[in-house]
């Protein structure tokens, strides 16, 4: 099953006629995951054709408006839409009191559970599993409590050679499990046939890191290793670098730095500051030190493919 | 000094990409008031070239979020743009705590004072005055607490005919501010001069009344009596009547009599149901009572004219 990733705004701070502040829409084993949820994401959740009913986990960065103030009337409007099943919800302690307390002020009765999973701990951890997936958070370095998130398909199972099989009447239907998990197959006279010639391997897992916001920090690589898409945040160009530490922020080439040490697949920028009218420049900055790096172009879904490491 | 009003959104409920929630600008004695607040108004704001340093004043009607979901965002730019005036915020009890909930929690500083003026009673009250002008609050009988605003310019002063003044060399500069007033001028041989002869009638000050969400209540008639200009929702046509006591709100049949009662100079409807596609079957309903209807065009500045009452 394919992923892809939907950027649905990558502003910082103030929002524009032009963009919209974070928020990306990821599909990844048969599930739509909402990332970040500024100002304006739903109506950019309409323009992307998106169902909403089909979003039942949101991951929040951070608690800056920018990541989150689009949260509230997202809820209100599932409500509004008769959303009976429950909505999870993953973000920094505190995210749960600002919800709360702008839906009982608004009075805003809902008929679905949200289920909160906030997160307060300094180091990554797995947050959600299911069959086929698992999502960990990457503590970053912001001036507020701040997480990106890795989002990775299980190893699959290997891949049964029919025809193979096939030459062995000895092997039965309820014998594919053990094949399928790297088991070799014994016959009756003890000779071994090795899982290798029996099975194929298996399609590989994809995986996906998001970093926003974040000061340069090499304490995500190990957690962001070999990726196939990584999404770093990028504020600023270099010549800018010591805004970028005071406010918490990466730079161009920074980013382009932490996905060549990381051996991604391919490496998203954004977050840019309004500064800058031709984003092209991180690009010129990023390349000469990572050449697979791509800006988002809003709405436009980006496949993510597997990526064979070096 | 002229008055006009811009829409920024008229929708109900839920955004979507051609429409946006309840906000408006209105431009009124040299001030500019922003009402209501819906998620998106900071980049419609935008869109109109409104400039975000002359709005000191914001009315939220009520707090639901369509008409208030905007307002951390925007008062979250204002401080990135280094706002350094105080920011008068009046709505119903509650949005301090729903303002500064938010504001912790996402840490949002800022280097300006927000000063609060919670509304809570059920009679109309005036909360705002400076030289030239006042607003009021109009009650509203919606699900939650919620109030309509009038804004008023005050009673102008006549206007001196110097060509008549000039005619009696008794009259001295200093006397002008009594004509303004409507005082009589008393020659030394005691012959009254009257004040109609000296002066011209003042330019009318102009009126606009803001009423959303509401179900239809004509307890507000003697508030906007003879307004120039009448903003009142209308969320639902006739037939849907009973939902529309049902929700709170107005149909535009009704919104047409309250302006016919009311005699005012223009009405125009607003916070249409999103199961409407053609919105002209409002004015089709509100003109046979009321013919001086008008839809709201986003963006788009209404001039309010002073209105000569029948």
């Amino acid at each position: 099953m394919g992923a892809s990733l939907t950027v649905l705004g990558f502003n910082s701070a103030i929002p524009t006629v032009r963009s919209y502040p974070t928020a990306q829409l990821l599909e990844m084993s048969g599930r739509t995951f909402l990332i970040d949820c500024g100002e304006g994401t739903q109506v950019q959740l309409r323009r992307a054709k998106a169902k909403f009913s089909k979003i039942n986990h949101i991951f929040i960065s951070h608690l800056h408006g920018d990541h989150c103030f689009g949260l509230p009337g997202l809820i209100a409007s599932f409500r509004l839409l008769g959303r009976e099943k429950p909505l999870y919800v993953y973000g920094p302690k505190g995210i749960r009191e600002m919800l709360e307390t702008i839906f009982r002020l608004t009075e805003t009765r809902k008929e679905f559970e949200i289920i909160y999973k906030e997160l307060s701990i300094e180091v990554s951890e797995k947050i959600y599993e299911d069959k086929n997936m698992e999502v960990f958070t990457i503590p970053l370095d912001h001036r507020i409590y701040c997480n990106g998130y890795l989002f990775r398909e299980k190893p699959k199972p290997r891949r049964l050679n029919m025809v193979e099989i096939s030459k062995y009447p000895e092997i039965e239907i309820c014998d594919y499990e053990h094949l399928k998990r790297g088991k070799d197959f014994v016959l009756k006279d003890d000779y071994p046939l090795k899982n290798s010639t029996l099975t194929f391997d298996p399609s590989p897992g994809i995986s996906y890191a998001f970093c926003s916001d974040t000061r340069f920090t090499t304490s995500i690589i190990p957690i962001i290793k070999q990726v196939d898409l990584l999404y770093h945040e990028s504020t600023f160009l270099h010549d800018l670098k010591e805004m970028a530490d005071f406010t918490g922020h990466t730079t161009a080439k920074e980013a382009a730095i932490l996905a060549k040490e990381a051996n991604v697949g391919k490496l998203v920028l954004g977050h840019f500051s309004n500064r800058y009218s031709d984003l092209n420049v991180f690009l010129e900055e990023a390349r000469p030190i990572f050449p697979n790096t791509y800006l988002p172009r809003a709405l436009e879904p980006i496949l993510i493919e597997f990526h064979r490491p070096d």
